[in-house]
């Protein structure tokens, strides 16, 4: 079992990495602090998992409330009935949320915990590529709106993550890639010896191999970790995370949410930023192709959709939450391993990047 | 003017009290760092000083949302709406919510802003007497859920707090007498002396002198703010405030929330929590009556609902926030300007008081 610790004063926390975890009473059992517990999750994944998880936290008042599955339901309705059911249960101030399944399921839960009663404790137990490496470290929470995504939250840090590998091995293969999307984006915006290691290994990785897997989530979450450290409320750095995700996000509204996944919705965005980039002279056009590369060999889009036009990007990049007072800022690549904030971007950049990527596609 | 500064670090705020300061561009406007202004409020509030409001924010893009008046829609279903307003006007991450209104515009506008892009910037300018001493002072923000008042919301600080005693003329009588059941409250809680001056003064804030008015409404909100200062997540001693709030919210929940008004139901909790504070030997007859005296002078009501049951009051406060791993605690006063949180109440005697009080209604 490796261990992480992410370094946020009286919030910081523990990520544990490893297989066999989700059975081992020395990992989540120790973090908690009261006797109610309840496990959100959804019927797939509770499938799996629920049985040794529930044996993990024997001797707790533990209850489980399974919500329906996909971005779709990542809504206010499916929070309120977490509310619901925590308040059937009388569960008081006390009590523990622990989410058991992808980013979805970690996002709601960590939002429901972080508005219940005004703020409970809450444990990520991550089953997916994505929430291991991503979404389930940093203490962003929070629900779709059908005018934007991720748009209602809070910032609320788990007590512990506990990321089983072994919980990889029912994971369909577009999610793993889809999570892949988001390792191979650490490479790209802070850590140019990743980018390489994963240039190498992305095969291994493809194939599950156990120890490759490990050593990339673990990587992938020091990089994230050490960046939400420096900015927890990302005022500043941060926003680099965000590589692909502007234009990402406007691919997920625009064709509906859960059409593409997340991950899939990053690897194109990345490309249309690297586009961006290379049209603003920061990006040398080979630097752009080995990125391509890498998302291509992956199994992930490179492309936009081609249905959707410049004007619903435009749209929906316009309610991005790094826009301030009505300017655009993106996260755009000055070469592997760096990523910077741009300013306001000339719009007639922005406009061939749209035009161009989406034709290419 | 008369300025008061809640201490609360990087989160401190100036509440600001007296006379025409909504017509004050010094009050309000300093405050606000982004162009993109949205006030929250009702038809009834927003008839009165919306326009003044507007005036005194010349220059910057203000938008209004009106929300259904009263308790009933404090929901996460209105909060949906607000981000629907927000979101169609393209607001991001720089703007600020104004809440004008009683302390339910004030709960919703505050948990809206704590949600909306994981957290915006926000100012109080509270129309009631309740709201001025006592919801727009801490941070405390949120909606209540079909089984529980106030379940769910957030921690979110205020920009600043613009209370204009000029409000005051326009308020129903009913919600003046409502908002001075918190004002005793402070009194009974730790301020003998100011519950002196209240004895002596009551008429006066009843005929709504401005400066009986203004001097309460300075004196309660320095009770809060030293209290929040001391205590902002109510670990400890800021529980205290909520002296006949278990009690009184089981009344709001179990005749439907609105029938009663939060402060009337807080003056019969505040006389219940009395009744279970003698019968546990810790407070004296006469303190317990020249508390139910002051409250039936306001015109407020000192008993409970007559055809609520025991079983009622014991289903609805079973749920309460300061419930801890299935235990209640309560707030019970040890004497005038003294109150105390129990440990564990003995279920006798909590019994007795709740037949006790429900046969004297």
């Amino acid at each position: 079992m490796k261990t992480l610790n992410v370094q946020l004063g009286a919030r910081s926390y523990p990520i544990y990495i490893g297989s066999g975890l989700l059975d081992r009473s020395d990992s989540i059992r120790p973090h908690i602090p009261g006797r109610q517990v309840l496990i959100v999750s959804n019927d797939t994944v509770a499938h799996w998992y629920r049985d040794r998880l529930e044996q993990a936290l024997h001797g707790l008042e533990v209850d489980v409330a399974l919500i329906p599955d996909g971005e779709a339901h990542k809504t206010l309705e499916t929070c309120n009935g977490i509310f619901g059911a925590l308040l059937e249960r009388r569960f008081d101030r006390t009590c523990t949320l622990v989410a058991l399944g992808g980013g979805v399921i970690g996002d709601i839960a960590g939002f429901a915990a972080a508005c219940y009663q005004r703020g409970v404790h809450f444990v990520q137990v991550p089953t997916t590529l994505l929430a291991q490496v991503d979404s389930s470290v940093g203490g962003k929470t929070g629900v779709n709106h059908p005018l934007g995504k991720n748009m209602i939250g809070a910032f609320h840090q788990p007590l512990c993550v506990v990321a089983d590998t072994d919980t990889l091995s029912t994971l369909p293969d577009r999610e793993l890639k889809a999570g892949l999307a988001e390792v191979i984006k650490y490479g790209l915006i802070r850590d140019p010896e990743f980018f390489s290691w994963l240039e190498e290994h992305l095969d291994s990785l493809l194939a599950r191999d156990n120890e490759a897997l490990a050593f990339a989530i673990e990587r992938s979450c020091r990089n994230k970790a050490d960046v939400v450290a420096e900015d927890e409320r990302e005022r500043g750095v941060r926003a680099l995370l965000n590589l692909g995700h502007t234009f990402g996000h406007a691919i997920e509204a625009g064709c509906g949410f859960g059409t593409w996944l997340h991950g899939e919705a990053v690897a194109a965005g990345t490309m249309m930023a690297a586009d961006l980039s290379v049209r603003l002279g920061w990006l040398a056009d080979a630097e752009r192709h080995r990125a391509g590369q890498i998302f291509s060999r992956a199994g992930l889009p490179v492309h936009p959709p081609k249905d959707m036009s410049p004007d619903a990007f435009r749209r929906h990049m316009s309610v991005d939450k790094k826009a301030r007072d009505g300017r655009l800022h993106l996260v755009l690549l000055r070469g592997i391993g760096e990523a910077v904030l741009s300013g306001d971007v000339p719009s007639s950049h922005l406009d061939a990047t749209l035009r161009a990527t989406i034709a290419a596609a």
